[in-house]
């Protein structure tokens, strides 16, 4: 099943392409890849989810926030690409968790973006490479910001 | 007008091309992409701006090392390129923002880098993706690091 | 001589290649680019070099752990490629220090990782762009984490 009837019969609710918080294009496509800008968990109701995990949130709050950042890319994905069933695979992630420095569980509060791809595109294509870290900070203190490497067709 | 041509009527000055603290180039061509290794804001005089985004340094001295970073890539690029003439557009950046836990304005500080591309290479091809964060330290104490990947041709 | 001449003649040890901590692939091909998610320290027992660097763990300690970094994602090439003689470059690396607010010489301790990919891959090939840098916190308190892109044939 393609990424665009998944998403309908899953019900998943994609929040409204995020506007750029600076001078930068959410998306460029060269060639066969599609480069996805760092997003932040960006809510339905255009609210984010703020918040340091370790103090101010848990990793199932950190889960979450990784989460709907990985809607708001597959929302962007889909505003540049007219469709989600155009992606090949997801080639790379980077996540980026406003950590205290003794939260050591990074891979975990990213997982929530890399099992909603891997549920969209599949547990092959779904699956890309990865790095996970503590930041010491993100833009308006949001608890995760992820961007990404996509192949499309 | 070409990106060249831009810089000499704007009596843009670039530094000279910053020296690899370490083992790496400062610039690598693969078919049609130009990787640059993170740069740090070099000064004309070789000094480079130092010092924490929040704490030691305000948002605009952020913003003025983040320009600073974005002339010293510019740099790079023209002294690895023959010309900045060559550059089709900006693909990717990653501003890393060396900043206080409760610092959240890494965007405003990286559109320092970015407005500075943005008059080179126009407000298209000069504006690509990016990611922008704070980070807990940089080499030598630099308020700003900057990677960046360029089309060339 | 070829990359894996060079590893038999000094005797370098590479550990069993790191199974992922989360849902990402060690290493994704795509065209003529080997992608590797982020690695850690794991040495030949399957253990991690942990700890801060700057405070529980010092320069040497920070180096020792990105060497063992770079051994690990040898490993992971040489199980996804076959044979690290089909790497034509190293393109580019992402140091990731787990260090504190006032260490600075992270491009001291990413050395680590890169002179080794200069012994085994050569001065120019096997030196590519990179970025150090020092972040907050790291997956499991490792000291360093590596990604990195390469050109392979």
């Amino acid at each position: 099943m393609n990424a665009e009837a998944i998403i309908s019969q899953l019900n998943i609710e994609l929040p409204p392409p995020p506007t750029p918080a600076g001078v930068y294009k959410p998306l460029l496509i060269v060639d066969n890849l599609a480069y996805l800008s760092g997003h932040g968990p960006v809510c339905s109701d255009g609210s984010m989810l703020q918040g340091r995990v370790g103090s101010e949130v848990d990793l199932d709050g950190g889960y979450r926030a990784a989460r709907q950042t990985g809607l708001a890319l597959l929302s962007t994905l889909r505003h540049g690409l007219g469709s989600l069933d155009r992606v090949v695979r997801v080639v790379k992630v980077l996540g980026l968790v406003n950590s205290t420095p003794d939260f050591h569980r990074h891979p975990a509060v990213i997982n929530g973006c890399s099992e909603l791809f891997a549920q969209v595109f599949g547990q092959d294509a779904g699956v890309g490479t990865r790095s996970a870290l503590g930041v010491a900070a993100l833009p308006g203190n949001i608890s995760v910001e992820i961007e990404a490497i996509f192949e499309i067709s």
